[in-house]
């Protein structure tokens, strides 16, 4: 049991620095960037509050905030890799699959396989579970988005052709809320946030 | 729909301010205070973790994870309370239950209800859940001190006693893990990290 628990608390220690893992999203205030695990708690949060609008029916919420909680932990090893970075993302898998066989590994045997597994569901965006989970991980940023004059977007030039298609997800999982979506592009296109 | 959509949204935007809240703990980098957010979410990913360590068989583990989401969002109106701080606590509960009636109304109603009675429960310590969930909430912080030489205590001239206290949730709730918590207080108490 010693050996087990000193595991699981090798790897809570090692989590603690998702804390420093920066995105390009800035807080509602605008005062800083968003950090990866406060991204994964506000994810997690509108999983609950919008699991209604979950399009297929057996979403299991607990395997959701499951993948919200261990979703980005690749990135303390790997980095975080913008959502509108093309060259960043050539290597995105491999980096994170090897950042996954390091970090997961901490873990004893079952729960490093039960998280591993778990993580690449979520990547793969195939199950009920994951596709609803991608959506709330893409619908948080573009609510801090919204809330921010398009602070990422317009800082970084992005076209509403990439955001259309990275917000597909949302569309998919949670079509009642698609209106939303669209009309928040339509309006950071017209107040000049997002390139048309 | 969208009046109801819109208050879910409302509650996610409010929710972002949880970010701006700090703590007494510390990263275990020690490069900052920890914020409420980024400690829900390490104390969620603890529950997981830990969740075989539970005394009683019937933890469920999706409501431990929304307790761990929702429990310290209060804060945004009440701010944080240190954990050993006694006049502080003389009218947390007070500040607390008006910052939940504010926050927890602006979902709808349905979702109002079920949040504050989670919180409520929570915040009693009474049921099986709950008494998981406040093991894993003092565990977190607990975890972060024993690797910041004691940070918070010794920044706050804590007492052992104190400390035996507080963490007594985690000798009830997962009793094999009183041996960790044992030597953790003996070791600072040792290096004089924490007043005998």
């Amino acid at each position: 049991m010693k050996d087990r628990f000193q595991k699981q608390l090798d790897f809570l220690i090692e989590a603690d620095k998702l804390k420093t893992v920066l995105r390009q999203t800035v807080l509602i205030d605008k005062s800083r960037r968003e950090n990866d695990a406060e991204h994964s708690w506000h994810f997690a949060l509108a999983a609950v509050v919008l699991h209604e609008y979950a399009a297929k029916e057996n979403v299991d919420l607990a395997r959701v905030m499951k993948m919200a909680l261990i979703h980005d932990m690749v990135e303390i090893y790997a980095g975080d890799t913008f959502a509108y970075d093309e060259p960043g993302y050539a290597d995105k898998q491999e980096r994170e699959a090897r950042a996954a066989d390091r970090l997961f590994s901490i873990l004893p045997d079952d729960q490093s396989g039960e998280f591993r597994a778990l993580w690449e569901e979520f990547e793969r965006m195939e199950t009920a579970d994951a596709q609803f989970a991608a959506a709330c991980d893409r619908l948080q940023p573009f609510i801090n988005n919204s809330m921010t004059q398009g602070h990422t977007w317009a800082h970084n030039h992005v076209t509403s052709d990439k955001v259309y298609k990275r917000m597909d997800a949302v569309r998919t999982a949670m079509p009642e809320l698609w209106e939303f979506v669209e009309n928040v592009i339509r309006d950071s296109i017209e107040n000049g946030y997002l390139l048309p």
